[in-house]
């Protein structure tokens, strides 16, 4: 059972939920080096407990970077903008945050938490709401699962904090803290949702933390074998490499907020076996001779094919050499009203989820 | 010395706020629908109190609607968006709100204020901050003169609510409040900003709700005596009567949640001799004969000849017979530091402001 993350420990945890990524969730790379930088001021740790630690009636909240990672990998952070949202909010609510949470585990967004964790001085829980990366705030298990939209909180890094004090539904947050992200440049920090303990442990997808260092470790141990570590990966995680090839084709665009497009990867021995892959900000849907093989929830991830390194939608470019990992979903992004909000038709895909044997965890 | 505004008085500021708008501040129509619908509930009036009565120490907000009047004169407000935006603050700020202010005296914006006003149990502050109609919410003199631009508030219809907790200026909050005023759909209510009762008084335009009213009076008796108001009504603000004629042609646009465009008026006489006006929601610009006659922050309304009823920029047409009144602004808008923000190279136009003589107060 994991009890803290330590300098030591970021750089399987960056892998591992670069990995979870499914090329989103913003740049590990960036956040690690602040991780990194925050755990070395006074040799400190991130204390790390579990979601049943959590008192029911404690207060707790999510955080995230919200924005295409085509521009939050340029336009850096501030460095404070998400611990003073959450202190704004307590201070709005008169309460205090027992506990951070993690609101996606993919990408960046799974190290950033960390760092707020580190500046409120409180813990981090072992588990998120998404189990790998999602583009929109609506997309987690606490919405799903009927946690309250608001209140929530955006800041920027000019030091601006917006309240939304009270939203109709997860949608409507999502939309309207799009629209003010845009506004703030195209990134910003989300402060979403505020829980209880007990809204806590009925909804978030426990050890998904865990899972991420697990990862990162076995492509650290591949590496230091000279092993490809694609297979270890997607056994470890009940998974499957769909496909390893080069990267001969990226469309990509920064549209309304999102890193939008489509690649194309030939494989190495036959030029005309492609396999096609649609992104918003993530990956979301692979097509193999225009057959559908792997979709949204489930987990479609591009790694580097010697060493493992995941790549993000951000950093896709032609001539990239990588395996296709496709990992089954947590089973709490299987349920029928998961689906509703992260199946393939709320992405605007025709088709129908046709799950992957197994679940994440 | 006005104490009151009963539904007797409601007619004449909604005309003579109609003129001081410009063409902007929203429809009177509706808000005066609205004002009566309120003032007919157990036979109220709305008390007026002087900003020199206001605590030095008390807390004021000012309140208005946001967007382009093409908007909100279709999409109705829900009725009671902006007190629900005053409770919210009050609750973040643990303060109760002493007496409403009225954010712009031009237009339905006029009327407004008093609804929140008996909505809330408050007085209204004889006052505002514009003494007209301007389009953004940086542009008035309680954010020239120095006022804190957060916290603020924005609601819509469909009660959400949303506190703008910290922002580093006015013109960062102009930004924000109108990037999430579209996404509410183009029209939103606002409340902005919150001053204690020293700053009101340092930095509001005083006795402008009952300047409106004294306008309205001055129609209302010309049309009962079948006589033109134009003239009176400029001579009653120290003004002129710009132009005479009928409009022959009306470009307008909503774009980036203002109603912009440009409108042709051919005089009686000469159908060559024409006047043209630009606008932004209000009316900025008059110019004849390629020369500027006339620009903000200097007053140019259009009412119509026979009976002196303003118009919106909203309903404006094809072969409406107008005058077109030039009034001075108030003095507090001629400033070096005002005319920075509400001057006519503050909206684009490569013109000095050269001033009509006098003051409109």
């Amino acid at each position: 059972m994991m009890r803290q993350v330590a300098l030591d420990d970021t750089l399987a945890i960056a892998i591992g939920a670069g990995i979870l990524g499914t090329g989103g969730g913003g740049s590990t790379y960036l956040n690690r080096l602040r991780l990194n930088n925050e755990l070395r001021q006074g040799e400190r740790s991130v204390p790390v407990i579990r979601a049943d630690d959590v008192p029911d009636d404690a207060l707790v909240c999510a955080v995230g970077g919200m924005g295409a990672p085509t521009v939050s990998n340029e336009k850096l952070q501030e460095g404070q903008e998400i611990k003073r949202a959450v202190r704004a909010l307590e201070e709005h609510l008169r309460q205090k945050v027992y506990a951070i949470v993690i609101g996606e585990i993919g990408g960046g967004n799974a190290l950033g938490p960390m760092i707020t964790a580190l500046q409120c001085g409180t813990p981090v829980v072992d588990g998120d709401g998404m189990g790998r990366a999602f583009p929109e705030l609506d997309m987690d298990t606490f919405m799903i699962y009927g946690a309250a939209p608001a209140p929530f909180a955006l800041a920027d890094a000019h030091g601006n904090v917006v309240i939304f004090e009270r939203i109709g539904s997860a949608k409507q947050a999502e939309a309207f803290a799009r629209s003010l992200t845009i506004e703030m440049g195209g990134s910003a920090g989300l402060v979403m949702p505020l829980m209880t303990g007990a809204e806590l442990k009925a909804t978030v997808i426990r050890h998904t933390l865990s899972l991420a260092k697990r990862i990162g470790e076995a492509v650290l141990d591949c590496r230091a074998r000279s092993i490809e570590p694609s297979a270890t990966v997607a056994e470890l995680c009940n998974g499957v490499v769909l496909f390893s090839g080069k990267i001969i084709d990226v469309d990509r665009r920064t549209v309304q907020g999102f890193a939008r497009g489509k690649l194309v990867i030939s494989a190495f021995d036959d030029f005309n076996r492609k396999l096609e892959i649609d992104f918003q900000n993530e990956n979301l849907v692979a097509r193999s001779a225009g057959q559908v093989i792997c979709t949204v929830p489930d987990l479609i991830t591009l790694v580097t094919l010697e060493d493992g390194e995941p790549i993000g939608t951000e950093s896709l470019r032609y001539g990239l050499r990588v395996a296709v990992l496709g990992l089954p979903a947590p089973k709490e992004l299987k349920t029928p009203e998961a689906l509703t909000v992260v199946g393939p038709r709320a992405f605007g895909y025709d088709v129908d989820f046709r799950p992957l044997p197994g679940d994440l965890l």
